[in-house]
């Protein structure tokens, strides 16, 4: 039996024998630095006036397996910075020099070698020998500025994946494939979801009628679930003068990462909202409260704007516009228990909808670091009463001390998709902070003012990001209720279209109801001329989840086929509203 | 009979009556400058060191009345620059000095002379004798600095209304107080429907719970009529890079009214937009179009940023961040008058619902001047498609050569509110420059490349305008259908609990269908402590549309005291749901 592999080692210790088989085949190579990675390792190398393509990866990695198959000991072997150096310049290795140049003397300073084929300056730790690597495969080739400057040269970084076993990586390559077909920005484009524009920029998606149906009633389902526990909807626009953000603290901590807004009639400077507390605080304190109406609960589906770097941005993961289903609960400190229930049961039940009912939630309490903002009984009794409510919520938690915010403790909610990978998307937090700095308050049962607590919650988090997660969790095979094309109806011919407006009577009448109610059926009818084969194909294309396909026949027996993703059946005229509003 | 007076020549020599009369009693009075306006007159005048109030009007317009009976006539005199100064060096009139030294000698130079007590430079024209002055009432003082320069000095503005008879005087004086009631900033702050924060700034207002009902409501409202017309929801960001409208030409043309966005991190700069077309014709563009998906229409309720200056905002009437319910339809050349005809229809729909039925409609055309752009057959063809959609909807219009847009002819709508004020809200126009400036394309029946034509629309207009039309128009009290809390149930004691629930029951499941669809009644439950009477008062201040009045007698009978706005009556628990579906 193989030994258990620490596959961190393994990784590093492969990213030694890529540099080794590229030394034999281009013995020019200069090499940066070759780390492990979450899923495998990779180097940095300057092959001169080579180009290196994916088509050159066969060819080395058939000579890592070579390499690997000597059995070669990988023996650990420490050095001063004078043999280091010595070391560099005889091989001519820049990189390294430059690296060796900024250790100090004193530093304990090793290298490894691989057999007697190849040494390298590294820290480790390593496999003790290359029969100890399991399954690996080279991937592909990118551009990499060395030490991330792009002042410096441009290196080119070869990428592999490991794993323990064959078993293992054909697994991950296979789960690789299928990511790569349910690319989000993929799907984005062939179901006509979204688009981009280099006229608008970079991070700034828009949303075509297709994708737009999707993310409202993504949005509206989302907000009727706090509807329900009388949160009730509130608008605020999406700038501001930053006299709001200094008065709420953030303007000291995020000032300088803030899109400024600037009035060129008259000079005045605005910020773009990053988020939507202070603007709520603000509409809490546009009356005097009392304990009567206290907790105030507000939600707003509203688009903040973060200034991210253009190289961070891709499709709707990381955006510059990302729209909040966004809340705050404004509650007496005997209230807090109650409203996170309220909330974790409302996250609970809208990722069981999704399909991605696999929730761990991480508790995060504050340390005895003075960090934290507020009273530290306060905070005890808030993390206490947070615990109770994921307890009664049969939550899967997890507790850490110091990962709180400064301003209160917080529940963070990691969904596990279809493809077993986890998303942090929704989060509930406290925050004693922001009450504190404008002043809110209310007037409590013996007629003090009394300072409430604010929670602020967003279920899905961003959309536009949590649809970058379930366009990819679903494959573009959104649910029924939600699919923004739910049926289609496919004429077999031009003699059926009498019994098609009787099909579609029957459809304008179907109202869902569940989750989200009021939800009037969406369809569209393909009668155009070209033959059914393509009408299906077509349909099949934009994963269309209820295609109708309606013949002479089916209109004399009073019928029509129903083709889903994974069966087909008849139905009778009579029984469509029923079979429709059942689908899942 | 008193002959017809012309109302502009009256106020202006009331202008001048006041000014005699001030000068009777503060002769040390300098004045600036004294016209006739919409609904009066005014003088501005610098009184030395003397403060006026409203509190001296009275004995002013005594004054002013004591010198109308005289009977005095109004008598122009021409005079040379040469004169002119000396009259105003001997008045000492240092205002009129400055007017006059800017005169040319060439100038027509005139003087009245109101009898023998008050002379004035002015051009005229005014009434012959004071007797031709109707009624007329000194309203209020403002402070005006000379000639709107901030930097020169603050006059005294008194201003006067004037009309040719007592009862419109009276009826005016009337409609002025009615206005002042429904003040919709006051009513804003009465009714809890938005507020404004120093924090955030002037002209960005915030919406409340209730506001936010209504705003959703009427924007939902205005979308579900072109909905059923075929336009579909798109989503677009806030901001841009301004390339956007360097292609589009509006760069060249508003450029310096954009607000800028600007990125702290990198540098980059964005604009908010100030409206949706060049989005939108960015989503048309992201993929091939036929004829077959022509028209091709899109809408959006999103927030535009336009760079207002601080002293032009109030209220909702003027905001920087304005939602406009906008739409544009993508379409042949042949399809405008369709289209136009569906949107007038839509607009006529809207303002029916909104009790405004009363609509003009002014058909803006070219001239012959050269600053439009556009074939001008395009726009022959255009403007006759228009006048037809006009006359097919039996619409109250108008039309007027060289009011286009340079982009296209265009139709805006004018709606009287219940104080009999016109309103441009609503507007349709018609755009042959962007589709050019996009480069937008479809392929025609022959499969060549064809230009279409965009019509911009928007019903509301900007939501926050309408609203302040709206609030006015209404007096606060809010058609039933779109009363942001429908009823409320008020308990007569605290021994009807039982009852009130199987009220509440039948309330929760009320929806109304018109004029929006599945519109959940709303409704809200006072079972305080507090007195009926004091819990009456609060709902009328509220102008909540429905009060439920539910004491122990009424549990008996199964039976609930409905006390709307104009009249109370008892209705069976059984019939409720009718009766408040019935509600206008």
């Amino acid at each position: 039996m193989k030994k258990s592999i620490d596959l961190e080692s393994m990784r590093h210790t492969l990213s030694h024998v890529l540099a080794a088989a590229v030394l034999e085949i281009y013995p020019q190579a200069k090499f940066g630095i070759g780390p492990a990675i979450d899923d495998g390792f990779y180097y940095d190398i300057d092959f001169g006036k080579v180009k290196i393509s994916d088509n050159d990866l066969a060819k080395i990695e058939k000579k890592m397996h070579a390499i690997v198959a000597k059995n070669l000991p990988m023996v650990k072997r420490m050095s001063t910075k004078t043999e280091a150096m010595n070391w560099a310049r005889d091989s001519r290795q820049d990189y390294k020099i430059e690296l060796i140049d900024e250790l100090n003397e004193k530093d304990e300073i090793s290298f490894y070698d691989l057999g007697d084929i190849f040494t390298d300056l590294c820290k480790g730790p390593h496999v003790e020998n290359t029969n100890d690597i399991g399954a690996f495969k080279l991937t592909r080739v990118a551009g990499a500025y060395w030490r991330g400057d792009e002042k410096r040269n441009m290196l080119t970084r070869i990428y592999g994946v490991a794993f323990a076993t064959e078993e293992e990586l054909e697994a991950y390559l296979k789960r690789q494939e299928e990511a790569k077909e349910r690319d989000h920005r993929k799907l984005g484009k062939e179901l006509d979801l979204f688009c981009f524009s280099d006229l608008v920029g970079a991070g700034l998606p828009l949303f075509t009628p297709r994708g737009t149906e999707l993310r409202e009633l993504m949005a509206n389902y989302s907000l009727s679930l706090r509807g329900k526990e009388g949160f009730k909807k509130v608008w605020t626009p999406h700038i501001t003068k930053t006299d709001l953000y200094k008065a709420s603290g953030h303007y000291a901590k995020f000032g300088d990462e803030l899109f400024m807004v600037h009035s060129q009639v008259n000079g005045e400077e605005f910020a773009m909202k990053p988020m939507n507390c202070p603007h709520h605080a603000q509409i809490f304190a546009s009356r005097p409260r009392t304990y009567k109406e206290m907790p105030v609960r507000y939600m707003e589906a509203t688009t903040d704007y973060r200034d991210e770097k253009t190289g961070e941005l891709g499709g709707l993961s990381r955006v510059r516009s990302l729209t909040q289903d966004d809340s705050h609960v404004f509650c007496m400190n005997t209230q807090i228990k109650d409203e996170v229930k309220r909330l974790v049961a409302i996250v609970k039940e809208l990722y069981t909808t999704v399909g991605m009912q696999k929730l761990r939630a991480r508790l995060s309490y504050r340390s005895d670091e003075d960090k934290y903002l507020g009273d530290k009984k306060l905070w005890e009794m808030a993390q206490s009463q947070i615990k109770q409510a994921a307890i009664d919520n049969g939550l899967d938690y997890f507790e850490q001390e110091g990962e709180a915010a400064f301003y209160g403790p917080k529940i963070d909610f990691m969904a596990e998709d279809a493809l077993g990978r986890e998303h942090q998307l929704a989060t509930i937090q406290l925050d004693f902070v922001q009450p504190e700095r404008f002043g809110l308050e209310f007037t409590n049962k013996e007629g003090k003012k009394e300072r409430p607590v604010m929670i602020h919650h967003a279920t899905l988090g961003s959309i536009e990001r949590f649809l970058s997660v379930f366009i990819e969790h679903t494959g573009g095979w959104f649910p029924f209720w939600c699919a923004p094309e739910q049926v289609r109806i496919l004429t077999v011919n031009n003699q059926v279209s009498d019994y098609v407006e009787k099909i579609t009577a029957i459809l304008s009448d179907i109202i869902l109801e569940e989750p989200l109610k009021h939800n009037e059926l969406r369809f569209f009818i393909d009668d155009s001329a070209d033959t059914l084969g393509k009408k299906i194909k077509r349909a099949s294309e934009m994963k269309i989840p209820a295609v109708l396909i309606v013949g002479p026949k089916d209109a004399e027996s009073g019928e029509v086929s129903i083709r889903l993703r994974d069966k087909e059946e008849k139905v009778k005229l009579t029984k469509l509203a029923d079979y429709l509003k059942k689908l899942k």
